[in-house]
């Protein structure tokens, strides 16, 4: 059994001006692989007392990570301090120089001599490449312990780990490493967390093997099916019944079983259909349209968006007619509508997608509240607006609109109805 | 000088399964009284480990604060603990047990023998009430050091600390609690962390008395400027010159100073001004526009949005010429200024942004790698336009994309000059 420590380098840390959540990712990873953690330690960035944790941390485990202080000020001194504490030298390797060089070259960087230092390793280690940013990462193994060093910000950290130490870490602890936990997230769209407990309430007092736990996230709900096995291929066996059950119990809900989120979901359906889509957007201001786009090889389904903000814009450039405007205000079924179909014609896309509502915190009235949004579908089969009555904050409320948008989108590509609404109907 | 640390325990914090905000709400809390914490350890609940935490704390610290492991089941360790190691008995205290039993009655709650353990303490210590759970909390001086214990659940950890320890620790360290940390931070764009360190290096190093740390952010970099004083009147007067200065060092590139971000500050300059703008964005989305719309009121600055994804909309609805298309191709300076001077005719705003680049990771060529984003600002004054490479993957490079839009836009408002580039060309 291996045994891990987990070392948190960084004054801010200890100052409490940003919250760990790499130690948490950290032992969220290792328990899956088995690895247990048995201590967490904090230290800031201070040579003594880091060696006095890699001390402690060498006298307990087997494993000791080290995150944070890698970086190219004088205050980062990870990579030193453990150099010292094994008493072995740091040396720059011209190979990481250069990459590093030219990285700094290509993004246009001014070149410091400071930045050197993070070419600068442990000879016999092995350097992690950090493929988001600039300080690579370094294992090493040295008297039957492992020493696994990360650049603090967290998204340089996960893909560093997922991609160069797993690998690494099996490499090095084969026997050690045999029976994981296992899981699945499953993800669920319009319906919340209540509906979903009820509709799974057996399921989820009978399972003991096998674990469901649900979560509420932005804009989804998230079922973690989680048991222990030698394989993956193990576990999705042991887990092949109950999951049928489940897909049989939430059809119209769950749209991913495998990450994907659900803007993934939708751009992969509209890739198999070859449907192309449009946006006009008033209250969520192109957070649509960024979200679609933000898939790899979105030009080929998506045309364009117009982010009609004011009601010039949206009769000029949309087309909205200006009686519908003044008629039924911006904020309508009427309006909604209209530029679902406006912006559909005017890109020629197969879909248009229109929001007009109220994101707030000011513009509402009695009549149209804060947090009232039209969205409308218009397809070559159909065009519906649906009315939603969103809470939160401004930003809370245009997240759940786009989320809900995406989700008439997936009802409609996955041939599952869409109905029009009335404002104060449940949707 | 009063050292503190802290120790978290509960397996659940070693699994990942819970992020630890107690330790970070405690150090900042800590932080502010004056009190540095050296180091933070997450044990398990595992008696013999949570001594050694104890023993390592004990031998480094002056007091230890220990959070988590007072509830009513086996694996609750933590006072039992603290009393073993300390070598002093845990007691029933009859008044806390008799608060305890009413309280289940009160609330409806079946009583269990395990739960009096709830009600034990060394005699001798202060204890803590939980105004909003079930375990109370503890304190006692044991030869010169000071052990705090709290409950695990952060609400209850908070009123406890807030209400019930500060006064604790004020009155038993009186000598050392007169002065507390006060900060400023100040937000930079436009600079990476080594210019700025290298611009700012001697005030780095001469500082003593306060401090500056830098701190890479997502679009920016933050210098947070911390001191000791009795009051934050008094930190400012502290820090007064050594502001001014960096003030004076910094212009161009200084945003903000009081926490706001660089959207809320380009924003307010708009309505300040009572100027107008409107995004043309291609490889961005929409994230722009969704950015400049995600303050409240923005109706009163922001016009409208074109995501001209494709050329056929790039041409129809924005207007750039076809023979602009064709001869320079989508992602050049040429399209990049005719989207931008095209959105600013259409929707008759002052500002226009044009954006066109390759986000990747398709859809680079030698010529025009990924990464390559031209960004069009065109005002009453002037038209410019700046070509960029940025690294990352797709998200980085259009996050930084709407960075350095954001930042152009925010020097044509503070009437700092922008300058064309070419490729290559440092910016």
């Amino acid at each position: 059994m291996v045994r891990a420590e987990l070392i948190s380098v960084g004054t801010e840390l200890l100052l409490g001006q940003i919250l760990n959540t790499n130690a948490q990712f950290l032992a969220q990873e290792l328990a899956s692989l088995g690895i247990d953690v048995y201590f967490k330690t904090t230290v800031g960035d201070n040579r003594e007392r880091l060696r006095q944790a890699l001390q402690n941390a060498t006298d307990r485990a087997d494993l000791i990570i080290l995150t944070g202080g890698l970086g190219p000020t004088e205050d980062d001194l990870t990579k030193e301090t453990l150099a010292e504490y094994l008493q072995l030298p740091l040396v720059i390797v011209p190979e990481e120089l250069a990459k590093l060089q030219k990285l700094f070259q290509r993004n246009n960087l001014h070149w410091t001599e400071n930045n050197a230092k993070q070419a600068a390793f442990i000879p016999g280690s092995v350097i992690f490449n950090n493929d988001c940013g600039t300080a690579p990462g370094m294992a090493i193994l040295n008297r039957g312990k492992g020493y696994l060093v990360f650049p603090g910000p967290p998204s340089e950290l996960k893909q560093m780990f997922s991609r160069y130490a797993v690998p690494w870490l099996k490499e090095c602890f084969p026997a050690e490493i045999k029976e994981s936990l296992y899981s699945t997230v499953l993800k669920f769209s319009g319906i919340t967390e209540s509906g979903l407990e009820n509709i799974l309430a057996d399921l989820i007092h009978a399972q003991k093997e096998i674990t469901l736990a649900l979560y509420v996230k932005p804009g989804e709900i998230q079922l973690r099916v989680t048991g222990k096995a030698a394989s993956q291929s193990e576990f999705e066996k042991k887990a092949d019944a109950l999951l049928t059950e489940i897909r049989k119990r939430t059809v119209g809900y769950l749209f991913a079983e495998a990450g994907e989120t659900l803007t993934e979901v939708v751009t992969q359906l509209l890739q198999q259909k070859q449907l192309t889509i449009s946006t006009a957007e008033s209250c969520t201001g192109g957070m649509l349209a960024a979200r679609l786009t933000s898939i790899p090889g979105s030009s080929t389904y998506f045309s364009g968006a117009i982010v009609a903000y004011n009601n010039m814009v949206k009769a000029q450039l949309l087309g909205v007619p200006t009686e519908l405007l003044t008629k039924f205000g911006a904020v309508s079924k009427e309006v909604g509508t209209a530029m679902a179909e406006g912006i559909r014609q005017l890109t020629g896309s197969a879909i248009g997608i229109g929001i007009t509502g109220i994101a707030g915190p000011g513009g509402g009235t009695a009549e149209k509240p804060v947090g009232l949004v039209y969205i409308s579908l218009a397809t070559p089969e159909y065009t519906i607006c649906q009315a939603h009555h969103f809470n939160g904050d401004r930003e809370g409320i245009r997240c759940r609109t786009v989320s809900k948008a995406q989700y008439l989108l997936w009802r409609y590509l996955k041939n599952y109805a869409n109905e029009e609404n009335e404002v104060g109907q449940q949707t």
